[in-house]
Parts: structure tokens; C-alpha cells; sequence
């Protein structure tokens, strides 16, 4: 096998007769399908009751698959249950939100607390381990699928309280972290404590809490119930396999599981790509890095995409020609090693039977979809190994924190129209649109080799980051976040002092009111420009949903309300302490996308850190960096042709065309140029 | 009693004082009022314990009725379950698709698979049989009513199993029927099978199924575990009584309930006319069609329907004047041999207190709907036995079949907005504003007798109907289908080829690709007649939801897509194979409704079988034919007067008028005219 | 203490270090704060098992207030339960309405019919009070809070059946009651009745049930069940303490508890003001009145407002400037003779840590918030014992009932979108609008004071009233109702005559047909003054939802209809028996708002009842009067100042200007003025 991005995807020949297996085959050779994730699904198959285990079909795939020479990501086969182990012990069931025990069905259904569970999962991995482990092209072990979910049941409840044992030690710091004086709520007793649901703590569901304390921990417990669930697995495939990587796939801005916390856990990260719709680049993009930023910048892969259309939607289009393509190269560009679809051939039945596929249920190779799948497999050929292993070199960074989506979602006021994903990606957006190389990260993460730090509805926050964004500033760096930020500590209470309260001193500015509006309400901000040479305004933008009413407290005013009876009254500000060349920006509304697009580039401006082309907000440009070489992927997202004036000299890896810098490029929609630097 | 449509509804006398009886016998003669249905509601008053039977009101009432010289229909009274019943014996309360075992409510609330129900139901009619049977005007026998809804208990879960067992055998066909493979389903124990519901293989709710296998088969054993209890209790009846006919009111287009499983366990097909609004003239029109073959042709009757206003709704409008009238005859003019209200007098109290009643809760006699009722009477004895057995002569047909109806919307993918109904009646709508007779009738139906058969949306295609619908074109015929017909075999499985999987050869078409775009978005369709003189375009309709784009495999491009990156290509295709003069026409896109017309009627218009109005789309013809008698019912449903020239010569029986053909008919709205022609 | 207007709220010092309980009294003395409500969630710190009490903290918090000189609200603490108890006696946690008990979590979660809460409520109750009576300031027991909710569980239905067996007897009557006869419900022994919930007789949630009078019965039931809880805590504390006022805290128009039910068993009504947005002066005023109705006119109490902004809403805006002063006047304005907050320093966190306190959580005296409240504090001193038990001079009754609510509410038909509060709030506005000094009373209230009684969407007739509407009329007075009055008895059956059953004869009128809409449908009805000089048409204002046909026996014809098949038929009707002087007005539909209007002017022109700014809507004046001393408090809630010509001569309280009737008032936005008329 040459060294290449991985290609290729989920393939479960033992849902066919044999005799498909070789028009499969022939069908990958075509499409230059070199890697092949099997056994997913394949538990009931593998294993038909407690100690019958049956590999004789999984044999006979591998066994194809390293005869055809291709690579191989083994699955641990537990994405879901069997039935006899469903009906056998009703335990590894779940019990939901609203305290119903679930019987058999669906997958990704199993209680992440149950023994049962965790026994025979971690069984099944080491026997798969043990089998497997050495086989040639095996490249990476695939553990469950796509954990996530969540499980109420009284194994469940129990994990929760030796959970929360550990984190707190006794009683007396767990009532104070939950603030359980307020309405009654003082534990005596660890048996008191019930994991928050529709029957406990919740209404109107998952974000109504009367107790944000519980219920954040139990987002927490839930993420690490599931990380073991994970980690058993790897522990039994280690006992047979000691390098080959592991991994699972995550599934992008995934809000039940909290992949920072999953992150060192695993040896390479990995994601299914099921945009929302044909519009959401910016948003890709933004998830790219995401992934990428949790294992330090290191490449990561596309596990799943479809070739065509989803089918669990309400709506389920086809992607338009040429879609594929672009949106593979985009992942490319990001830092996947692997562009892996789900799946190779279309179900025959069930819910997925309507989900796209690489081959259809005629199994033919002059459909759109082979096509473009065979013309990129080509291309990717073409780029070899050109790629693998390099890193984005990014000065911006973009913080992003499980625990302050959840805390400022499930919080009660000042306004639940209020999404941590609107406001993350309406800052991201303003970067991308500016062609920003740029890193998501956590926010433990090293700060030291950014310029740029943004920190948008910042909610909680722990730990020394007020310190750390302190030193970006310190060392003339760029620091920005915006309304309903630093309000909370780790435990979700509010900071005794000023708003925002962990923020106070570095962002010198204070809150006086934090107004809240419909989404019909728009509160028009002025904002100038502080470093402007005739302080004239250079933008009104739109404020919603929340208006905090500034007091600069050695800030300078850039932005002011325009109506309301805060008219006139500070919205944003920049605070440069001690007059020196950082900055803090603080932004106390959720302004319109022009708005944001202005405070970023405002921001941006000094650190010259604006992309080539600035002015074509649908021209994605994204580098990836190894060893001094330089790969530069330019992406046309537009609906129509444009023409500009090459960022870079090059060589354009996909056509060979040599590009002089400042030369005029003609890009169709859809376009795609791998320009190697140079 | 003279022979004629029986008139009159459930009566309740039960829930009055015996005082109240006279009255209401003295109005039901006012208002020719001849058969009563009595007992619906009655088994807590006819059976106070297991042993305690008490007919003592009931024979008052039956008494009372038969000196008055009434029709009786009798109900089994097991339409709603006592509460002793329901205490002594919770299985026969039902536990509901989210899992949760009901008590003692509402009505139609019994367990199917509940053996105390099954006992103690049939017990009861056997007793109510033996007793009244042979009792003088006994017309029928009203077993339970309006079935419907569907248990999940355990002794559902039980039957459906036994049920399974009969249909598959053994599990290794029950796993490939279902392709258990996928997601890890295999069963090994029938005990390992759970009613599919919110706490197994579903999410949002009963359309959202992770394997559409055990769900159809759910709604099958839902519907023949009903029609169970319905032959249990006929069974009891015919203990007693060998030959009256027996019967239950249907609901009409009802998706949980297959008629086509039960009609041939019915003597006599009935429903209740209960349309959404005062706009649903061809829906139900659709409706008696569809009731009407349930039994081959064989008139039916309206078993309810309410004078004036429904109670249930929302907004509760009362019918406007001349509604009922129009309404009732409409019924008539498409097989209705009774036209029967719910109910004779208004309740005193509880949830339909409100609804419409002949007698109001004073009992007047000089209210619009008395007085409307009254009228309709007259008229309905003027008519007499004229058209009592009458059939309708129609040519065409119009599939209609449950299977696909459950299987189009469980399917995750491509559209959820895609509803069978919906798709069904707009091909029916284009039908009935041309005037034309037409059956609805099941796939298995004897296709010989007509010239067109129309089969929008079948997706599912079991058994001969494929070489069924053949051998219509193959005589010269036409049929048509649409979009995601033909795609799946009966276990829901897709068939292994090119779409429409079922029905490719036939139509001399393959879908190359299935799009599908959301409610707001068009496609506008240009169609040109393929016999058309010129070759121009003749209309352009907007398709919707979902477009496939077609690859002519014989079929002449009839309609081709004008947006999108499918502009251009084939949306509607027409194959006369062999050139012969049968056709088959595929529609690849839901079509707005100008478009479904055009196609119809080009469709129809070699076989000469618009009927006499097509440019009048409210005013409805329906013929009904006995021993080479025709009586020609002319409806009009416009809001303004129209004139139009009589289509044939004849007697309006209603008013004794003489009818040239060609004449001009004057016709106000709301306007009847019951032609008997000749 | 100085008598004034109790001014201070909620305060839990329980939940803060006892360093901030000295900043807290300091920041209360400049806001002129004098009352502190204490205890009302401290039930987990005062008892920590079934024989384990402490009030060391109670007792320290107690003695500082003493200390201070401030008044004290003292709670029974049973507002929400403790852990220990939830999880040693699950029964004290509720069974919702969709069957599930729920485990501990949230506050007001108590089953009402649970033996161990009502005996353990109870002990907390008799101990604080044999602690605490007695206290120097103590003016108050606050027992519980907030009463509401319902529960299903077993001890429910236990308590249920025993109501039942009180109010009907014997089983006969009950079966009577509830029309059991229909849908075979006749019950035959007590066991068999279950609470009425989605596992019985409702679908669709609270108001589709399919026996009202089931429904009907658990309201009450529920309501009075929680009256049992408020008094067993009553009785345990008048064993210590025999003559301070007990009372809890109502929620206005709430419709889960008859608060007439529990008038008698409270020394004094009090009430959390917290309107659904900035626009609810009407409503907040209409709430008012009916709070002081349920203690015949006595003052009561706003226990709760916000100072700033609520947390649980949706969007949380805060208060705009003056608004606090404008809402705290208005309450004195209608009878208030506290004015409380919740509360007075925000919680630190949980659901209630973005909720507005006086004290933020920096404890700042310089917010606009504490600004505000210490200047209200100021003004509320000024005034001192001024209105302090005053009274409402009014001569204008508004009806309100919970069982014409409940009884509207779950109706099936004619329309759901009819609600209770729409329609009296209409009446409600047209009045207030007028400046109208009301009383909003219970139906069994004493009506021989009021010249004009308005019994809006009065759907249940109980007792006597139809007589005693009657006498208003006989003796000159007007009687106002409205489109489904009259139509049900006590047990929701309907009358058997005429509608409106219970009130034809006194309106001379009859309902011959109900036409139900929906909500965009309008009939314009044409308004005539029956007494006008020249007998043309007033007034043309739209109808909508129901639109009654009017058969007038003896009463003329005040508006027709415009539209529809009842075009030209009666629509409003005034009656004036004998051709004497009163009037009995009946309005067949819903009318717009400009409709109402008129109908309530021109209802109201012969009595001289106009207030004294009939044409500035947004201007109210509402009077309060003792011992022949009159404060008329004028409060603009209009956007932009307004100039009006002053209605009294007298005295402003507030500024000590002297002011003449007749000159020109000046009134800034959200002014108030307190003028001590003379």
C-alpha cells in the first residue's frame, strides 16, 4: 500500500451473500478505495450468547480484504447490543430522561454504568484484540460508535454518586458547589442524590434545572461513564496490541460528550462530517479544527461522510456535483489524514436503507455518486503522502469549552434564545471569512504561541485561564470575549463581585445591567473605531438577545447603544492595560455577523493576521505546514465564478499547473486548488 | 317499513328518563327517522359483573323501537369497557407506544390481545345475540366500534410473536425479512422480540423506526390482532343468528387499521363521515369510494355522521345551511344504501355534550337541524327503493393499499413531508373534478374490467400486481404511477436493482437519482403532450418534496425538470412498449395539482372517460346503476349559481322535474338533483 | 416601628456567611426597608431528621432582625421538602399527570394527600410557631408557598374517592353527576374511580379529558386537598400563637387552585406580583381587585415582585426606569398595604442566581435597581399610615369563578380557543380604560351593593345567582354576560332547555344556533344604541371564535351580525324586564376589544360610573377611601407625557403639592401621584 490519505469507509460484507463481495471489490480497485472500516455493527454475529463466540464471518472479511491489500480499521463491534444480551440482562438497557427502562432496540443503546456492559464489552474487544491484533493493513482500532446519550438508571445513579464522592469528598463541598441551601436542598445523606431528570430536578427537559450544579456534574459523569466504557476497551485491545492506534469517532460539536475531556484517551481523533445542509462550510471548517485541536494540532480523520444523501433527516438531499469533492478537500485542508465515507454499499433494509452510498442496491459503477467518488479517489492518489502528518500554522486561537456550553444552556435568565454555538460560530465565521488560519481550542490549552485569543460567551470560568489570557495580553496580544462571560466558577455559582466577574480587571470594564430582549428586538450599536484617526463611527450594527450595560473601568468605549434607555450607554470596549500594545475587547451584546465581522478584523488589524483574500468571504484558503513545505488549499464555495490574484507561487498538486503569485485565478464553483508553495 | 336507504343514527335512550322515549319517537316520525342503532355504550348497564347480565333497559328500548315499527342495528356494546371490568382485570386496559400501562378511561381502550377481553367480549354478544336475535326490523349487527389505536403490553408482545412465528416460520427468515443484520439485531430467541415503540426501536414518535420491518408487521399484527376480537364476537353472534348481517363502522382513510384485511370478515361495509372541514367534498368522495370497495362494489352505508357540529375539534363549526342535505345525498351518489347520524338526541354531559344532535338538548323540533334532517327524510322516502344494491359503473381505478401507506411514512428518507393521503388524494382530485366513476379499490383487486388504473405512490409491490398491471396496458389499458412507488419489496426491503425496482421493465424507466428538497422549494416541470401535434410544451407545473431524475429505459420523455443541476432531464415519462396503444405513465416528482390534472386527463383521454363537466370542478356527477336503471346524481358544491347544460335526459326523482339532455340546468349551491335517467 | 406600608420581602441569610448579614441591614435601613420574610425554604436546615430540629440558625437571624427594629414574615419552611424525607418516605414526592413519581427534586413537590407530609408539615408548623409567637415585630405567618400543581399517585386516588363519598353520597349520584351512562362509565364500586390523568381520561393533556365532570371533581379535589395542608400548618400554629394573621402566598389569576375556596381559611390575602411583560397594567390591576375580593375588600398584600428581572422565563428582561415605582403605587392604588420583594440579595447560584434582588450580587447600593427601591422606600414612608386599611368605593362587580374557568377550559367544543382570562380581561380592560372603580368578586358574593354586575364567559350556573342577578336588575341595576354563559350546572351537565340554560329568562333571549370559528375569522357585528335618539348604527366591531345565533323572548336587539349564513340575525341583546329601569345585556360572541367597549359604556352611561379620563386609556385612577378620607392615586402608564385637567381638588402626598380640580396636570411617563383629596 503507498502511503496516502486514507480512502475508503464502512463496509459490512456480512450483510451480503458472498457473491457481492467480489463485485465490491472490484468496484474499490476502481474507485482507488484503499482502506475499509468493518464490524461496527457486528456483535450479534460475533458473539450469540456469553461465552459463543463466532468469528467464521469475520475471517472471511478480513481475510478478502488483506488479499485485496487493502487497509483495515477493525471495530470492537460494540456501536450496538445484541438481543439475547439485551433480554438476558435488562440492566445494559437504558433508562431515559423521563425514567423509562428501555427494552431491546435501535443501537449506541447500552447503560454506560451497567457491569454487565462493561464486563462483556471489554470481553469481546480483547477476544477481537487477541484475533486480529498483527494483521496486515490493520491501521487503527475502532472501539464502540459514536458514543453518546445518556442514562438515568439506578447502576447509573449509583456511578453518579461514587462520582461525585470523588469530586467532592464529603457533603459539606458538595452543598456548597450545588448552592443546595436554596430551596431546601441540603444532602445528608450520598443516597439522597438522584441523577437530575424530567422526574428530579428537570421541566420542560434537559435545559430546565432547578439545580445547575447536579445537573452539570451529571453531564460530566456521563461523559466520563461513557470515557470508561471507551477506555475498557482500549485497556483489553492493549493486553494484544500495543501500538497500533486507537480511536473512536466523535461526531464534530457534539454537546452530551465533553471531547476535551476525552481527548489524551485517545491516539488519534476522529469525526463522522453530516453537515446540516449544502451552506454549512464555515461550519465544517470550524469542526475540522475543533477535532484537530484535541490532540494538540495533529491530524485527524473524516471517519464518516455520505457519498450522497442522509436519510434521517426530514429532508434529505443529494449533494450537489461536486460537493464531495470539495468537502473532502476541505477536511484535507484542515489536517485529515483519512476521508472515509459511510458507506460502502447501500443497505438493502431497515433505517439506513435510503442513506447514500458509494455503490447503490444495483451495485452500479456509472452512478454520479461512484463517479465523483472514483474521480476523487484519483486525486487523492495524485497527492500521495504530500500531506500526512503536517499542521496548520495558526497565531489565533478560539477557545472552546464543554462546561460553559452546558452552563450558560441550562442556565435560568437572562435569555434561553441564547446558544453557545451561535455565538462561537459568529465569531468563527468572522474569522473564516477572513481566511484565518486559526486553532480551536480548550481552554487548558497552551496559550503562549498565539497572538490572538477569542473567547466568545465564556461563561465559566476555571482553573488559571484569567491569568493565561492575562500573558497574551501582557505580550502585546489580543484577547476578546463577549456578554455573559466570566459569570461563573467552576461550579457554576456566581462570582461575589462585579460582572463579569472573573473578568473584571482584565477586560476593565464592568457590567451594570444585563438587559435581555425577544429575538424581534434589535438595539442598533454604533461602533468606532479606537484607534481610528477621526473617531467618526465607522459601523452600526444590530445588537440582540442580550444587552449588558457597560461601565469602563479603564476600558475605552468602542461600541454604544443606540435606543432603549441605555441609549447612549458603552456596548463594547477595548482595554489596553497600561497603555501598552495588547489588547482586551469586550463585547456586551450579541451583535449581527457585521458587527462581529468588524470588532474581529478591528481586533485582527494590528497582528496583520488577515488571510489573502479578505473580500471574498466564500474563498476558503487553509495551509498546512510540514517540514518547511507548504501546501495552500484554495476553496471556491461560491455559486458563481470569481476571479482573483494567486495568494501564492505554486504548483498545483491536482493539475500541475504552475501558478505565479498575483496571477489571475478563475475559479468555477466548486473549485479546488492544491497549491504546493514554492 | 317500505323498503328504502335507511335513515336515522345511534340512539341512546339509556342516558334518559323514559319520559323523554315519547318525545323522541314522536320527532324521529316528524323526520322519517326508521332504523335506530342502539347499545354502542351499553355493556356497563347490560353486565354489572362477570356473571350479572341485566337486560332490562334494553329490552324496553328494543321493545319500544319495534312497536314503533323502527329498523333496528344492535350493537355487541363492547365499544367501551366497564369499569369493573377494567379494575378486576388490569391487562384489559391498554399500555400505550410510550410504555405505560393505562387505567380505567375513555372508551375504545380495551387490550386486542387481552384474554379476559376476548372471553368476556365475545360472551357478551353470544348473550346479546341469543337474546334479540330474530327480533323484528333487526338489520344488522354493530359489533364494537370504530376500532383502532394499539396496545404494547405483555400480552401483545406474546401474541406478536405467535404471530411472527406463523408468518416466518423460523427466525433465520424473520432476521432476513427484517435485515437484522444491520445494527446488530440478529435475534436468536423469539422471546428476544419487543413491540417496536418509544422504548425500543422508535424515536419522534411512531414514523421514526430504526428497522421499518418490525414496525410494519407491528401495524399488520396491530390490525389483524383487532379484526380478532371483531370475528370473536361475529363468531358469538353467528352461534345465534346465521344470517343478519354483521358489521362495524369504519373511519374512512384511518391509517392504523388495514380494511383491506378485514373486509372480506365483514357482511356489509359502513363508516363514519366525519371530513376536517366544509372544503372536503372530494376527500370524501374518496372516502365512500374507498369504503365501497372494500366489498367489491357493494353499497355501504354511512353509519354516523353529525348534523350539525362535531365536538372533538378544535374550532367547531356548525354545517352550513343545505350541507347536510348535499352531503347525505353525496353519500347516496356513491353507494351509500343508509344514511345514519350520530346521534338522535344531544348528551347531558361529558366530552360530547357539544356535539350535534337531530334533537337538541330541549328537544325541539323547529331548529335548522331538525328541520334539515326532516326534509332529507322526506326526500330519502320520495327516493324509495330506487337505488338500494345500485353499482357504480366505473372504468377506472384508483389503488389504494395499506402497506405502502405505512411503509412511505415510517421510511426514514427521502421526505418526511411526503404523505401517502396526500399524494393519493391529489391524483384522486384530478379524477373527481373531471366527473369521472371510479373504484378504489386494493392491489390484489381483479384489474380486468378497467381501462385505467392509477397507482400514485405504491411503494410497497407485492405478489402478481406487477404482471397485473401489465396485462392492463397489454389490452390496450393505461396506468400510472408516481415518485418512490415500486421501491420495496413486501418485507420493506429494497429490491436489489434499478428504481422503480418493481416496476422498471414495466414502465421502460430507471431513477437515476432521488433528490429531495423541502416544502418551499420548486422544480418547475414542463410537459408536452407525447401525442401532441406541435411537440410544444403544453404546461409547466411545480414538483415538489421530492424529484427524481429519470433515465428512459422505452419511455418517451413526457416532463422534464427546469432548475437545478437535473435541469433538463426527464420528470414524467410515458411508455407505450411494443408502440402498442397501452400505456404506462411515471411521474417522478409530487406534482402540484394543475400539473397531476394535465397528466390525468391526457392520461384519460384516449379511453373517453372525463365525464360531462371537466371545466366545472365543483360540480360532481357520480352515477349509480341497478338492472340497467341509472340514476345520475348531480352535486353541486360551488359558492355561486351556475348553469350548465344537462348531460342527459331523464327525471329529477326529488322533484318530480323532466330533464332533456341539453337543456339548461339552473343550479344554486348546494343544489341536488337525483336524475333517474332514460 | 412606625405604621406604614409593610416595605422589605424575602430574605435568606441562611444561604450567606454571616459577614454579609450586617452589610445587608445596613443597605436595608437606607432603603427604608422594615419587613423581612424569613424560613420559607429552610425546612432542610431546621429539621435533618424526623425528631432532629435545630434553629440555631433561625434563632440568630430572628435576633438580628429584632435587633434592628424590623418587621418579621415569618414561614413554616415547608415550601420545598428535604432530601432525608424525599428519600425515607417516597410518598411525599408526587405522581404527575402522565403517571410517573417522581424522586426528589425542585420545590413545591409535596404530595397533598401523603399521611407522613401532613403530619410532618404540621410538627415543623406547631414547633416554629411555639418558638417564634410571639416575637417583637413578628406580623405574620407565611405557611408553606405558593400552593399548586396536582398529584396522581394511589394516596391521591385514595383521598379523591373519600371526597367524592362526601360530596355525592352514594355511587348513584355520582354515575348522575357525571353522565356515566355515556361510554359505559357507570361505576359500581368507589375502588374502581381513578384520578383523571393521561393514563385515564385525557389525551392531549390537562383539557381533553373525556369526562368533564371527573376532571371538574380533581380540581376541586386538588384544591381543596392543598387547603387541607395550609390548614393543618394553621391549626398547628394558632395552638401557640392565637391571633397573629396566617397567610400564604397566592398567584393571582392562577388557575390550579380556587382561591375562593380557600378565602376563609387566610386572616389576610397576599400575592406574588410577576406579570408576563411590561404591558400588563390592566391585568396586574385586574389581579389586584380579585386578590382583594377574596377578603371582601380588605387590603392584602404583594408578598412578592421582582425589583429588576425574573430568571425564568424565556427572555428576562429588566425593569425599565420607573417602572418599579408606577407597579409598586398601583398595587397600593387597589388595596396593597405591603409591598414586598423576592428578594432581598441574589442567590448565589442554582435556578434562581439571574433572578433581580435588591441587593446584586456584589451587594452594591449604587445599582438602579437599589436606587430605585430606596427611593420608593422614601416615598412609602412619606406616606405612612395614611391608606392603611382604606378601602376600594366600588359600585361595579365583576364575576369571577374557578369552575366557570376549569369548566370552559376542558369543554370538548365548540372552541378551544376560547379561554376564560381573555375573555373577563376584555370586560376587565374596557372598565379600567374607564377608570372604574371595580371589586372582582366570588359568584356567591353579595351583590346587593353594585349598580352594575358583569359575568363574562360565565359557562356554570350554581346556587342562587340567577336570582340574585335578578334582583340587581329588579331594583334598577344592570347585568352584563356573555357568548357559552349560562350553559352548565354544578356538575357541568347541561341545563336541559334553552340556552343559556340557567339565565334565558333573565336575559329574554335564546341561543338557537353555537357557530364556532377559528381565530381568523371575524363577523363584523353591527352595534345599535337601543335607547339612541335616531337608531342608527353606533359601532361596527368585529365578532370572533363563537358566534351565537340570538333568538331575542323579550329582549331587543343591540347587534346583528354581517356576515355569514346569520347575517342580519341578533348578536347583542339588552333586556329590560317590565320596561323597568334595569337592564340585563347578553353578547353572543367574542367582540373585539373597540366592541366591548362599547357595549360596557354604553351599559354603564345610565349609571354615572365613568371614571374621570375616560378618553387617556393608559391614565388610571383608582380611589382608596377610610372614614371618609379619600387618596385618588394617578398613575400614567402611558409612553409620552399627557396633560389633563386635574378630577379632584387636594393634596399630593408624595411632592406636597396642592392641587385644585380643574387645572392642568402635567404627567411625565410613569408618573404618580397620591392626591389626599379635599
Amino acid at each position: 500500500m503507498a502511503e496516502q490519505i486514507a480512502y475508503g469507509g464502512d463496509y459490512n460484507p456480512e450483510q451480503w451473500p458472498q457473491e457481492v463481495w467480489a463485485a465490491d471489490h472490484e468496484a474499490f480497485s476502481l474507485a482507488r478505495i484503499d482502506t475499509l472500516t468493518v464490524g461496527v455493527f457486528a456483535w450479534a454475529h460475533l458473539q450469540t450468547g456469553e461465552d459463543a463466540y463466532d468469528f467464521t464471518t469475520l475471517d472471511a472479511i478480513v481475510a478478502r480484504i488483506v488479499a485485496e491489500g487493502r487497509k483495515i480499521v477493525l471495530a470492537t463491534a460494540t456501536g450496538a447490543l445484541p438481543p439475547w444480551l439485551a433480554k438476558a440482562h435488562p440492566e445494559v438497557n437504558r433508562t431515559d430522561f423521563e425514567g423509562r427502562r428501555h427494552r431491546y432496540g435501535q443501537r449506541h443503546n447500552h447503560c454506560p454504568s451497567s457491569p454487565v456492559f462493561q464486563r462483556l464489552s471489554a470481553a469481546l474487544a480483547g477476544r477481537i484484540a487477541q484475533r486480529y491484533a498483527g494483521t496486515p493493513g490493520l491501521i487503527a482500532w475502532h472501539v464502540g460508535n459514536e458514543y453518546g446519550g445518556a442514562c438515568y438508571c439506578d447502576n447509573c445513579a449509583a456511578a453518579f454518586r461514587l462520582w461525585l464522592r470523588a469530586r467532592y469528598g464529603n457533603l459539606d463541598r458538595l452543598n456548597h458547589a450545588w448552592n443546595a441551601t436554596f430551596w431546601s436542598h441540603t444532602f445528608t445523606d450520598w443516597d439522597e442524590i438522584e441523577p437530575p431528570s424530567a422526574l428530579t430536578e428537570h421541566w420542560r427537559g434537559p435545559n430546565h434545572t432547578a439545580f445547575q450544579g447536579i445537573t452539570l456534574d451529571y453531564l460530566r459523569f456521563t461523559s466520563d461513564a461513557m470515557l470508561r466504557n471507551f477506555t475498557d476497551e482500549k485497556a483489553a485491545i492493549r493486553e494484544h496490541d500495543p501500538s497500533t492506534p486507537v480511536t473512536t469517532n466523535f461526531m464534530g460539536m457534539y454537546r452530551p460528550i465533553d471531547y476535551h475531556r476525552w481527548a489524551e484517551h485517545l491516539d488519534l481523533a476522529t469525526w463522522d462530517n453530516y453537515p446540516p445542509n449544502e451552506h454549512a462550510q464555515a461550519r465544517m471548517a470550524f469542526t475540522h479544527d475543533l477535532m484537530r485541536g484535541l490532540k494538540d494540532g495533529a491530524p485527524f480523520w473524516v471517519m464518516e461522510q455520505t457519498p450522497t444523501t442522509t436519510a434521517s433527516r426530514d429532508v434529505n438531499p443529494v449533494k450537489r456535483p461536486g460537493v464531495l469533492r470539495l468537502w473532502s478537500w476541505q477536511a484535507v485542508a484542515h489536517g485529515a489524514d483519512a476521508v472515509l465515507y459511510f458507506q460502502m454499499r447501500q443497505s438493502r433494509g431497515a433505517c439506513e436503507k435510503y442513506h447514500g452510498a458509494v455503490l447503490d442496491h444495483t451495485g452500479r459503477t456509472d452512478t454520479r455518486a461512484f463517479t465523483e467518488a472514483a474521480t476523487l479517489g484519483g486525486e487523492l492518489e495524485r497527492l500521495g503522502d504530500a500531506t500526512l502528518g503536517a499542521r496548520t500554522p495558526a497565531r489565533v486561537a478560539l477557545l472552546f469549552d464543554w462546561d460553559s456550553w452546558w452552563a450558560a444552556e441550562i442556565s435560568d435568565g437572562p435569555n434561553r434564545h441564547v446558544t453557545y454555538p451561535d455565538v462561537v460560530l459568529g465569531y468563527h465565521r468572522a474569522l473564516w471569512e477572513a481566511n484565518v488560519d486559526l486553532d480551536v481550542v480548550p481552554v487548558t490549552a497552551d496559550l503562549a504561541g498565539y497572538d490572538v485569543v477569542l473567547a466568545p460567551l465564556l461563561h465559566m470560568v476555571k482553573g488559571d485561564l484569567t491569568q493565561r489570557l492575562a500573558a497574551v495580553v501582557a505580550r502585546g496580544g489580543t484577547v476578546l470575549t463577549s456578554f455573559l462571560s466570566g459569570r461563573v466558577d467552576v461550579d457554576d455559582n456566581a462570582f461575589l463581585g462585579d460582572d463579569p466577574g472573573g473578568f473584571t480587571s482584565l477586560f476593565g470594564v464592568r457590567v451594570a445591567e444585563t438587559d435581555a430582549q425577544p429575538r424581534d428586538v434589535a438595539n442598533p450599536v454604533t461602533l468606532t473605531d479606537p484607534d481610528g484617526a477621526d473617531g467618526g463611527a465607522a459601523l452600526t450594527a444590530d445588537g440582540h438577545l442580550v444587552m449588558e450595560v457597560l461601565v469602563p473601568e479603564g476600558a475605552d468605549v468602542v461600541g454604544t447603544y443606540g435606543a432603549d434607555f441605555y441609549a447612549g450607554e458603552p456596548a463594547v470596549t477595548r482595554y489596553r492595560p497600561g497603555g501598552r500594545a495588547g489588547a482586551a475587547w469586550y463585547v456586551g451584546t450579541q451583535l449581527a455577523a457585521d458587527g462581529v465581522a468588524w470588532v474581529v478584523r478591528t481586533a485582527l488589524a494590528g497582528h496583520g493576521l488577515l488571510g489573502p483574500y479578505p473580500d471574498e468571504p466564500e474563498l476558503e484558503v487553509s495551509v498546512r505546514e510540514r517540514e518547511g513545505v507548504r501546501h495552500s488549499f484554495v476553496l471556491w464555495h461560491g455559486e458563481e465564478p470569481v476571479e482573483v490574484a494567486a495568494h501564492t507561487s505554486g504548483t498545483d498538486v491536482l493539475t500541475g499547473r504552475v501558478i505565479a503569485a498575483g496571477e489571475t485565478l478563475r475559479l468555477a464553483p466548486k473549485d479546488v486548488l492544491v497549491i504546493r508553495e514554492g
